[in-house]
């Protein structure tokens, strides 16, 4: 049986366009506790890279604060990431959006040249160290694979930001709606998500497949 | 069988503190979507009551617009409430968090003496009208009593708020943890979600009950 795992996730922001895209956080944290896990959120104290009106797609000339943005879909209830200690997890897990790649690393605007936010890479590091499971939605497997290389993870069918994961000494593996890729020796369950045309009921699907994974490790 | 049923879904921000709940919101089109159903997002093209700080719970000194705010729920693809037409839906579904009840609404900072915004109004009346079912999830079942006077509704175990709904003529029913009020006469299905203390799970048990309560009529 499955014992009850402490899932970490990683927020940021909150909405597609600048922050952690909602329906992929939203769904993750819903199929933890479905099947019986507990959470506890987390996002880096700082900027954002930019503010999108999610209605038109312009930037909006304002700042808003990636951990501030992210306590929206976390009800209030999430830490710094400073405090992350991977002693207190069983796991960690990032939902995609466009903040993953312009706010948790600047992949986005520079590809496999990109910087990682420090607080983002220790605590993967962390974890991958204690050879604890790592879960990532969407674009997060672009970060994975950005911090520790040789992996094998997906982002769907997007040939550009595949062959750009490749390029940072990943394999990448092509998938559908819902499917994951589980790189056993690396702990690491990844899943398409909205890099996909989806429909908010894969996007449930896929969140799923990663957290059962997950918790039957 | 269930026809493919088309809800209009209702947004008031996106956070709880001042929007929309983005869970209670999610898991609702999650339910509509995995149950078969299609949804439109709206939201009224106005300024937010104020801007709440959810991670410190305090006010923060600027403005934010309801539906630029909600576009971050719908990734973009949300409607001015304006816009909306009862004949081009099956029903009307209104997700909960403070900002039904500042932004909708004024219930927030006036109780039974609030004002409705006129969109909010004039859709609800609508559909009611129409003979279109109603979800209401949260503090949502609170608006509908102020537009609809007497109709059945709950928003859980909350006295202060019941006897408020009360006031409007309608009456309350205390439920539990991912249970529904059916008013059958006027097709008004609620469930309290985070008016009660709730996991995740929990919320996405009760926004599946409405949506499959409607989508069942």
């Amino acid at each position: 049986m499955n014992s009850k795992k402490k899932f970490a996730v990683i927020l940021a922001g909150s909405g597609v366009y600048d922050g952690s895209e909602i329906h992929e956080a939203t769904l993750s944290l819903y199929a933890i506790s479905k099947n019986g896990g507990d959470y506890q959120l987390f996002a880096p104290n700082t900027d954002q890279y930019h503010v999108i009106n999610h209605l038109t797609g312009e930037e909006m000339h304002e700042k808003r604060n990636v951990l501030v943005e992210s306590a929206r879909i976390a009800r209030g209830n999430i830490k710094d990431l400073k405090e992350f200690s991977a002693k207190e997890f069983d796991a960690i897990l990032f939902p995609g959006g466009f903040g993953v790649a312009k706010n948790l690393c600047t992949f986005a605007m520079q590809g496999p040249n990109c910087k990682v936010n420090a607080d983002v890479e220790n605590a993967l590091k962390a974890m991958h160290a204690a050879h604890k499971p790592i879960g990532a939605l969407c674009i997060a497997p672009a970060l994975i694979a950005k911090i520790l290389g040789e992996v094998e993870v997906t982002i769907g069918q997007d040939n550009d930001t595949a062959e750009a994961i490749t390029k940072m000494g990943a394999v990448h593996v092509a998938t559908k709606h819902g499917e994951i890729v589980f790189d056993k020796q690396n702990k690491i369950v990844s899943t398409p998500c909205y890099m996909l045309d989806s429909t908010i009921a894969q996007i449930g699907e896929g969140a799923e497949n990663v957290v059962k994974t997950i918790m039957a490790l």
